[in-house]
């Protein structure tokens, strides 16, 4: 009887020291990450307005917006694979690739700036990128989309719904609309549970991994609403990455932006492989023991590693099924510039 | 008064003599079209369930069932532009493009057969060609496909509770839950409505291009639940068609099979430019001109051209959203093979 009173009284014990420090990591957490908002905040000069977002998601999926007539914004960023492509840089025209990883739209709108060397300030800025590069979508000019669009009567009259005027359809509105879209792009995950004061949303290997990622620095630069995004960082800051890649300094052609990149959202990281700017490693584990190595000259055992992906998946979320319901695109007219495969034929 | 009176009699009289050629059409039209039913009926061996039909909009879906890792079902049988790719033929691997134009998988299942020369039997027997094609998703062979499958944890599960048995992913089930979801691409249209009873789903203009459609001979090949899809037809019976193609002759090798063709569905025609086998003409009214030359002898005028179209375009149809709702595929795991750019490397 003595025997089981204790025994009763160490479980009770080991449970209250749980949930202290399962309150104490919540705390702590609470420091480096924010639960996500069911919308990204639209900047003033694009509200979010669902015809807009619905605009937006037509403009996302037409393949019509690349010269083709085959990409589109879908075909890199698929939202039946969390926003990526799953390749490591991305394929487009003449199935040429690109030089980088298709980082995923999702969550997107909550970072600092967007591609890789955050070249684009805003998500307007970045969505007319991709439709003009020549190994993505190679459109030959903002000029070409818009008289391509023109000749589209279902667009004329959505363009004129949504944004009014005598010349609604522009390249900064075609941006405008594609980002409103994106702005809808938000995955809530378990994590945002456990964030919001659920401790048991996430299981004890998972919440162990989260302390890892804390304790060991991860969270240092991964952290803010999508558990990174939100600066920038040389990759190699302790031990070189064997890349030809300069990353930001290609931009800027200053020193210290040499090796320097976007530091990515973790967010459904799980599901965005294969992994860096040059999608060269495929297996999350490894990707974790490298950043240890490079970022924070640690060496993690097997043990944290697997713990820290335990957790890594718990940000695996949920895309919201509005977007993921593919549009009804409007049909073409008898003037609508027809596909062309080559880009000077 | 008198004047009056004489007045509305004509008004009435023409009315019901409307209604009567109203209903004289409806009949007329019976003869030759039936209404689309809710699904398309499965063969014995392939029966329709809800959960097979979740895992063939996955493998429809499926970028992986390319060897690139970037090239679905849908990005040639695109559901956002009614199950075809709006180009002349097919562009995959390596940017080729293929032979032929692009049918609609939209009510597909309703043909007497698959591809243009009709070289499939079943819908289970056209999904295994293109994932095969070099010049589409070009996989080097089936068993390749099954072992790729085989790699991802969440398809295993999902063949498993489809399928049972020990060794449920196999070619021939890839095919058979792809079959079972295009089974549920049903496209009903007002003119289902008016089949059904309801002469006012279509407006006058409408009806009078249904009746040209009838009596002009259109519908003696163009008819059925698909209004098309039932039979093969030379293309070019009274006057040649040029093109290269020697159609089911390249099948068969037999002398009466030269430039036959399986009669394309005319359901959501509208949307489903260009037309013909070569995807060589854009414009519907052009379509139609070649039709009454080549394969009726006749020398359609505008204005009935003008009509038939306006029929023609009341067959676009809705599809279903389920069908539409883009899924969230399984990730793959480490063992997967990795995608390839090319086919020989």
């Amino acid at each position: 009887m003595r025997i089981l009173k204790f025994a009763l009284l160490s479980v009770a014990v080991a449970s209250v020291s749980a949930v202290a420090s399962d309150t104490d990591l919540l705390n702590k957490a609470k420091n480096y990450f924010k639960p996500l908002p069911k919308e990204i905040p639209a900047p003033k000069d694009n509200p979010t307005t669902a015809e807009k977002v619905e605009l937006g998601k037509k403009l996302y999926y037409d393949p019509r917006l690349s010269l083709s007539g085959v990409i589109s914004c879908n075909t890199c960023h698929n939202l039946a694979t969390f926003g990526v492509d799953n390749v490591p840089t991305a394929l487009g025209h003449e199935f040429k690739t690109g030089g980088r990883n298709s980082p995923t739209v999702l969550n997107a709108g909550f970072h600092i700036a967007q591609f890789w060397d955050g070249r684009a300030k805003t998500l307007e800025d970045q969505a007319k990128g991709p439709i003009l590069a020549h190994v993505e979508m190679a459109m030959p000019n903002p000029e070409f989309v818009v008289l391509k669009l023109k000749t589209i009567p279902g667009y004329v009259k959505e363009f004129k719904k949504v944004f009014g005027g005598n010349d609604p359809i522009t390249y900064d509105n075609v941006a405008k609309a594609i980002a409103a879209f994106e702005r809808t792009l938000v995955t809530p995950s378990r994590f945002d549970k456990f964030l919001k004061g659920d401790t048991n949303a996430l299981t004890k290997k998972e919440k162990e991994g989260l302390r890892l990622f804390i304790d060991k620095g991860c969270a240092s630069c991964h952290n803010g609403v999508a558990v990174g995004g939100e600066m920038f960082a040389k990759f190699g800051i302790v031990k070189p990455y064997p890349t030809p890649d300069m990353g930001k300094y290609k931009v800027t052609k200053k020193e210290e932006d040499k090796y320097v990149f976007k530091v990515p959202s973790l967010r459904n990281i799980a599901m965005t492989y294969p992994y860096f700017h040059d999608g060269s490693v495929w297996d999350l584990k490894e990707a974790v023991r490298i950043m240890g190595e490079t970022q924070l000259g640690i060496k993690l055992s097997h043990d944290e590693i697997d713990k820290i992906v335990a957790f890594l998946k718990s940000l695996t979320g949920e895309i919201p099924e509005s977007a993921r319901t593919v549009p009804v695109l409007p049909a073409s007219s008898k003037d609508t510039p027809k596909p062309k495969l080559k880009i000077h034929d």
